[in-house]
């Protein structure tokens, strides 16, 4: 990463969005901005490169000829997902970005000083609208935090034996549902569904493994334990077919990119449904991401090592060198910080997940997305749902409205953050945001 | 059902496909054939037409204008899946359906006389390629035979108490694997992953509740225990926006028609992998699915009432009318028959299946593609998988070669076939075959 590269469009110290992150997305371009200068049908979703404050338009700038060298298909840009994109392949992806760096870059004329074009490529971010970027295929939700997977054995469970006999020797996944992920500021409705009558879910039914008592009462009814999950999810750039793994080693040359994901959680609904085939309808009403796909190519100076993995993994696990990233997390309910946490606390790293999910055989896809699991750290400010939190809703969260939270109120915005910082340059994510309307 | 509608194309008494049954699918042209009357660029997959030992070629037959006065995209004809077609509507797919049939029926000279057309439009069911038929969105398993749901519970939990107590609440199911759903005839091969040693898995780790003792080897290799799950699937045929729901009422609106699906499942890795979060590298190397896409209306015959349901279901899930179908089901190893099932004896019906899965807003998707689970009957010949054929493997079962399975061999096929008869009138799924290669 060169952290003294600059961009000749002003880009603020706190801006996720500088010269040396130019993550991709899919936005649909303000009507009266394309209308100047283009015909109506033109108001395409299309691919752009965030930076600073602005959007570039590859569909616009393509046109000026930049791309013309790097010969590929420039109908990639027009499509109203990235999965096109990036199945072109990272030397393109790659050589792609480097072109917009280079055409950003301070010293550069070529755009800078040709005012015509630049009032056609450049947006204001404010004033586009940011769609989901990818077509998902297959999602799929890892567990891969030690301490949540702790913190939900200790408070369900045996906290003398909080994680269960399989979590160290392989990284729990499981399927869920693409149909209902949206992308950030989309609001949803709070769910209903079946629960057991108990304001708080019996301990014995949430944690998994004691057998549950008969239920005195089924009742159905919306979510009263309506909850976020802090997650990071990593997007499949380069296929596979059935019965091919992909090893540790290289997991990397099938990741594309990162954003911020929020796993909703109905904790109640969850809690009675999911033994023994895991959470359906307590997760698949709404799961939110954040609209820019930052490149693994952005973060790579935030690579740190990962915790030991004890006792040592399988040989299909083992991994060498720096798998984890430095990227710093944050939960906002309304206007109140409620979670600080990090990626770096991940036991489970994503080439390890990967390669667990193929060893099988299973074929992956482009546009496939894994998610990361709650992402909670050491310390009780660090916990990524309101379930570790509030400790199952025994110690309520203060608001700075005074008002306090076990869970989701309805009309409460959940905001979550993700930064990486070093040398003076912080690559970011952006935001994922997500308002709970009232059950319909 | 007009059951003494007869085709003048000659369909054999025991062929699953007679006029009234007319399912849709996917398929390739044999080269030569399309050659000889059109340019090789035209042999691309295609929507056909199931009839006796034929396929109809809706490509070709839109040529000929039979379709000019239902006034809708033919486009959808000249596809890789029936997601297009599907999408007409079912008001469109009937009218097709319908036009079909008159125009098969055998006093209609139109085709039956034509014999140039004939040519064209008709092709041997045995030399064209049959295609996976539908792109799948997203996939959910359910878990809806009681039988199936007993007998693992008696397995390996307690007999006196086999279902868990939320069982008979809802139907349950989660979300399994799209990308490695492959057509019949697709063979794969024996899933590698992490098990214990124990050559039979341990009870307490597979029924789900009682904590599993912490494990004294965990190995990595091929499954030893790899089984089929008889299963059938239906196709959503008809979109929902985030936060709607469908009712039982009106859920076979929803539903486009169904097939013939295999669960392969490999017990030993799904055993150690499941707790707490459902099943995952255990399913997800491959399920198998039927090629052709029985219509409900082509079912409609063969309504059937399902079991009575207690307790009594919360209001979202009760229903009146008929909602289970009578359809025979079975199992065949290489050529010894080691299962005979009945559709029918599902505890939750399709329609219960879809309201549970939207009760919460989860949208749905037209390919979403939904499975029963196992379908095992009341008899021991009437299990749906060898865990229970076998009883874990306690008692092996004979082959007309002499040889024994406990479970799946390598170069073991697996067939499953499926039809109703009523009247003298069969309609059928064909079947879903799929062969189990040596690991690599």
């Amino acid at each position: 990463m060169k952290s003294n590269l600059k961009s000749w469009i002003p880009v603020n110290k706190n801006s996720d969005f500088p010269i040396q992150n130019l993550p991709f997305g899919i936005f649909s371009p303000p009507k009266e901005v394309i209308a100047k200068h283009d015909k109506a049908k033109d108001i395409l979703p299309r691919v752009g490169v965030a930076i600073g404050d602005y959007v570039l338009d590859l569909l616009e700038l393509k046109k000026t000829g930049v791309f013309n060298s790097l010969n590929f298909d420039t109908n990639a840009f027009a499509k109203s997902t990235l999965n096109d994109f990036i199945f072109l392949g990272k030397k393109t992806t790659n050589a792609v970005r480097a072109r917009i760096s280079k055409l950003l870059e301070e010293r550069n004329p070529e755009l800078r000083d040709d005012e015509k074009t630049r009032a056609k490529v450049l947006h204001k971010m404010s004033e586009v609208e940011m769609l989901l970027p990818l077509e998902i295929k297959d999602y799929t939700d890892f567990y891969s935090s030690m301490e949540h997977a702790r913190n939900v054995g200790m408070m369900f469970r045996d906290p003398a034996n909080a994680l269960l006999p399989n979590w160290k020797h392989l990284p729990v996944g499981y399927h869920g549902r693409s149909s209902s992920i949206v992308v950030s500021g989309t609001n949803f409705h709070r769910p209903k569904g079946q629960m057991l009558q108990a304001a708080i879910v019996p301990a014995a039914a949430v944690g998994g493994l004691p057998l549950p008592p008969p239920p005195a009462t089924v009742v159905f009814g919306p979510s009263k334990q309506l909850d976020f999950e802090l997650e990071m999810a990593f997007v499949i750039g380069k296929e596979t077919k059935l019965g091919e793994s992909v090893t540790t080693k290289n997991a990397e040359e099938y990741i594309f990119g990162m954003m911020l994901f929020n796993d909703w959680s109905a904790r109640d609904i969850q809690s009675w449904e999911y033994v023994p085939l895991g959470p359906f309808l307590g997760k698949n009403f709404c799961s939110s991401l954040s609209p820019w796909v930052v490149t693994m190519d952005a973060l790579e100076s935030f690579r740190i090592a990962g915790p030991k993995q004890e006792p040592e993994v399988l040989p299909y696990l083992q991994y060498s060198g720096n798998k984890n990233y430095d990227i710093n997390l944050e939960v906002l309910i309304n206007d109140t910080p409620v979670s600080k946490s990090n990626f770096k606390y991940m036991y489970w790293n994503i080439c390890q997940q990967l390669a667990h999910h193929t060893v099988n055989g299973c074929n992956i896809r482009i546009g496939d997305l894994m998610a990361s699991g709650t992402i909670s750290g050491p310390t009780p400010e660090s916990f990524g749902s309101m379930l570790e939190l509030t400790w199952k809703g025994t110690k309520p969260i203060k608001m700075s409205d005074g008002s306090a939270r076990k869970f989701m109120n309805d009309n409460d915005t959940v905001i979550m953050r993700g930064f990486s910082e070093k040398d003076g340059v912080r690559i970011g994510f952006g935001e994922v945001k997500g308002k709970v309307l009232p059950a319909i």
